[in-house]
């Protein structure tokens, strides 16, 4: 095949590192400019020094006439900022790969009321995919802009999905309690985010409020077919990577532990990224450097529940592994390529 | 006043070195004994290093008649060792806080289903006492034995209470999420806990089945006259110290953010080691170290729904703290003497 | 006795913080003013939600008319700032303790080479007194300026300052490795110090130019008696509190592990903060959170080394621990007041 | 290529699995025994389950017979096992890869010493070839018996070897102080190693009594020339991965810090794996789950000294990635095969 020409928009955030990390191992991957405005002129390996001797690169100004030369613009973006750039990428002919939130709600005033600025591209969302690799595949495939899935609605839509949509779950008082590592919080510099703050500390942050509930419901609405409601708490974690969601839905019908297990692997059996165990309760440690997502449940009949549990590591599965999955699935190349 | 003469059991352990620097610093509490098995003739700043110079003792071995000398026995063993004890130092005379599980459920039959051995001091249940220092304070101040409450059961017991009392809460579906850090499992040599396997994971464990739901089902029950429905699911985290435990539970009734708060002011205002907030979210490092709980909360309309986080450190009023401050309240001192 | 009265400058800070907790346990200590600029307005819970029901206090801007109400001021300043300052303090007769270093070296050109700026107080230099309490009680007695030692400086100049003085080792040649937890470089904001940059990392910084390193060699010149010449190399960790210093220095004499103990104790025998172990190698976790110093060391013949182990607590005897032992030796407190 | 039968003794252990893993990805290695007598039975996954799906495979028992199918047998034990089955391997027509301590050292008698047992094939330690890949290639590339080197060692020798090679740096009074994640130490249950004892902790261990002392004197007499003596501290601290080594030798001759790296950069200017610096302080995550070795150095004029740091990941180049840049080395396979 012949190679595939990449551009990287915040190419020196902790997203933006690990995409260039994978399509650096991609056969089929060229990544001709890595754009990075407050790193302009760094080599990649000032900042990240493992990248030395492996990888050359430096970061430059962003400038869409050079992004417009490649087939693939990947944003690795502080949310807001991609609506920006979007359009001119779009109409210059480019696919897009968003791994920000500008694109992930149809709807602008929603877009508005969880992000706290307004839209302004709102044009693109009808035909931005939505790109959760393994329930969008087809639709990923022909999109020219792909909105990547946030790290929590990630771990949280690919149990739930198929669950909803056989009737096996209540679509209303789901409850999601998302732990997530550091890193999800980006390359950034605050006080909330310093070693002395996290280490030894745990906190609940947005519940209730975090931009990923209208992200996780619509999903869900859309995949099952029916309103979902449901209640999603973060917390922060002194660890770096990983994010692991436990999420408690209440039966719709008596089921067991193989009856679950069973619709889970009829819909994701084959998938090359998703492993479930009807004993196992999965750890982060499993998924962690990975685009792995584990899968685990119980039956709680005493209380009419079902108890899942669904880790990833937020920087690969919750963002550039699954940019890349989905560029695959764009290019036609095998989709595991780069991944494993 | 006096001081008065104490003995602990299973003084080397995490909860009996917390024990013993806490009472060291106790201006009645004279400690006679550190009974300590598998440590005996080691002095405790061997095991403890920080105890030097600031503390004086020996590890030796457990016997009933030096026990028997005190006015008070702590026994902070694993569950299961302390009913073969308890009885003899009962009769012998002395009131005794047993920091482990033997003697939280009334039931042995609930006993033996959960912690998976037979109850062989069944006839000391009816009269023991459930140390949960802020709800139970008349009957510790007289009683012969307290069961201090677990950690998971102290973190998630005192907000609900209240509000399955005043009929805020519906008493069925409650889910309970709890984070653990790693020194509530003791001071253990096991793969499971190495630093190795521990550090940047996370995982569920015991999900439906953890000793501790029997123990806050029963608790809650008691203290709200209706019976209590929960699904508890605790997790391990890369921490050593700490309890945060984020609850939901299905309001019964519309409310708001202040008439809650005035509900859990209205039981807890005067509770020195009890700290509520309207707005702020609790954090670990609030109460790490400390006697307090801290507790926040979200009324969540959107799902009608109350999100409740409580927080407290596993080994202060997780275990030796609230076994000082039952020990406070059974001898008549300050309660918070030794504490703050 | 009656209460001191005490201004904290600098109070928000971790520094200024373990200040605040120190002082409100202490029986002699009213503390009058919390001044912080950057958080003036704020109560103390807000930062330090652990501080909450215990203490009470709201941040000020720092106001000099109101901080020479005091007896005592406490500054805990980034070093460059305290300057500034002190002059008119003195002016005004309060007594004043710096935790940073513009005090601590007595030739304003050393401060310049190593700190990177003029020094703008350099008249008071001359009677400010280096307050490593156990080296220099009788002139911190009747300072009226202490410049506390850094916290490095304090755990490499106490077990080395014996040893020179005897003679036992070479006073060149020196190897100071030290490892420092994050907590050290104050209460920041910056990528550095964030949590997913520190931790799993270690990392050495400012080799052979460390501000510290003049501070050592004059507090070790001063107390010894003979020019001292040392390379001293920081390392920052993935912990919150904690200085651990590995020092390697050649014998001078044929000695034995009995005779360097018998020479350090002959120092500090009578010391309620320093412990010596003949045996044991010092861990952190020993002095984390106390005022204790630990101290052990090693005999190696076959290299004609001693090898020295010396652990603080940043926080507390590298900064506010020591502080406060300067302020009770200053008023004719206990030692040990409000720090045991 | 033909792909090469491997055989994996020790396959449960921390470097067992990273042997695994990299095996895993490797084009001309087919992994056919996974040996690992207390976890027989058991996959895997059960004991990584982050190599669900990706690999397939069971721990068995010890065979030798089974072993001796293989062209390439690794060992990953304890210290002290390998010796009882290696003559076995070797009469049988293996060609052997042992990542402990076993054949290191040439003298059964510093073996015994530090070490603390007899040396039951010393017949052997004559042959066998110390397994630094960059240094020791030409033999490695024949030999029978490679002994994996330490990781300690690998970290201390390689900056080292060429430096005392040229003479710039005194063979003697050499002061290495060594940090340690906690993987170093094994899969382990001890209370000693647990997550509670090793977070927020720090300590030095084994001073001067070290069994990679001698291996690390040895390899540098044997490619220097020279008698070398040294001081080796080694520090436990609490990160999973990653070896930091900060060295101080006395210069002997007059030299600039670009002199320095030209003489490293003529050693090593060519490896595909070590990466040197004139400017930059290295760090562990630059060389995290990386067969990389990052080296720099501060010419310290003031004390005479050079101050040289190097930093690896011990199960990496530590360990199993040293184990198969030789495996590579013995076969013929470009050295960086299933590394990069």
């Amino acid at each position: 095949m012949n190679s595939v020409r990449i551009s990287i928009i915040g190419a020196s955030g902790y997203s933006g590192a690990e995409l260039t990390r994978i399509l650096a191992r991609h056969p089929y991957a060229k990544v001709e400019y890595l754009f990075a405005n407050a790193s302009a002129g760094k080599r990649v390996e000032e900042l990240y020094p493992r990248f030395a001797k492996s990888m050359a690169g430096e970061y430059q100004s962003y400038a869409a006439e050079h992004a417009l030369t490649s087939d693939i613009v990947f944003l690795a973006l502080p949310s807001g900022e991609a609506m920006g750039m979007v359009p001119e990428l779009v109409a210059g002919g480019a696919r897009v790969i968003d791994l920000g939130g500008d694109f992930r709600l149809k709807d602008p005033l929603l877009y508005q009321m969880y992000y706290g600025r307004e839209h302004r591209a709102s044009g693109l969302l009808a035909e931005a995919v939505y790109g959760l690799s393994e329930l969008n595949r087809a639709q990923i495939a022909s999109a020219e802009v792909v909105a990547n899935p946030g790290c929590y609605p990630t771990s949280a839509i690919l149990p739930l999905a198929p669950l909803l949509k056989e009737g096996i779950i209540e679509p209303r008082g789901i409850v999601i309690n998302s732990l997530s590592g550091v890193s999800g919080a980006g390359r950034a510099s605050s006080v909330e985010m310093s070693f002395a703050e996290v280490n030894e500390n745990v906190k609940a942050y947005k519940p209730t409020t975090h931009q990923h509930i209208p992200e996780i419901r619509s999903a869900l609405t859309a995949f099952s077919g029916g309103d979902v409601a449901l209640s999603f708490v973060p917390h922060l974690m002194p660890i770096t990577r990983g994010i692991y969601s436990t999420i408690h839905a209440r039966l719709a019908t008596e089921i067991t532990q193989v009856q679950v297990l069973d619709i889970l692997e009829g819909y994701y059996g084959e998938e090359p990224f998703i492993r479930i165990s009807e004993t196992a309760i999965p750890e982060i440690r499993g998924v962690a450097h990975t685009n792995y997502v584990d899968i685990g449940f119980r039956v709680d009949r005493a209380n009419d529940q079902l108890v899942i549990f669904s880790t990833i590591d937020n920087l690969v599965k919750g963002a550039a592994g699954q940019a890349v999955q989905n560029m695959n699935i764009m290019l036609g190349f095998p989709e595991t390529e780069g991944l494993l």
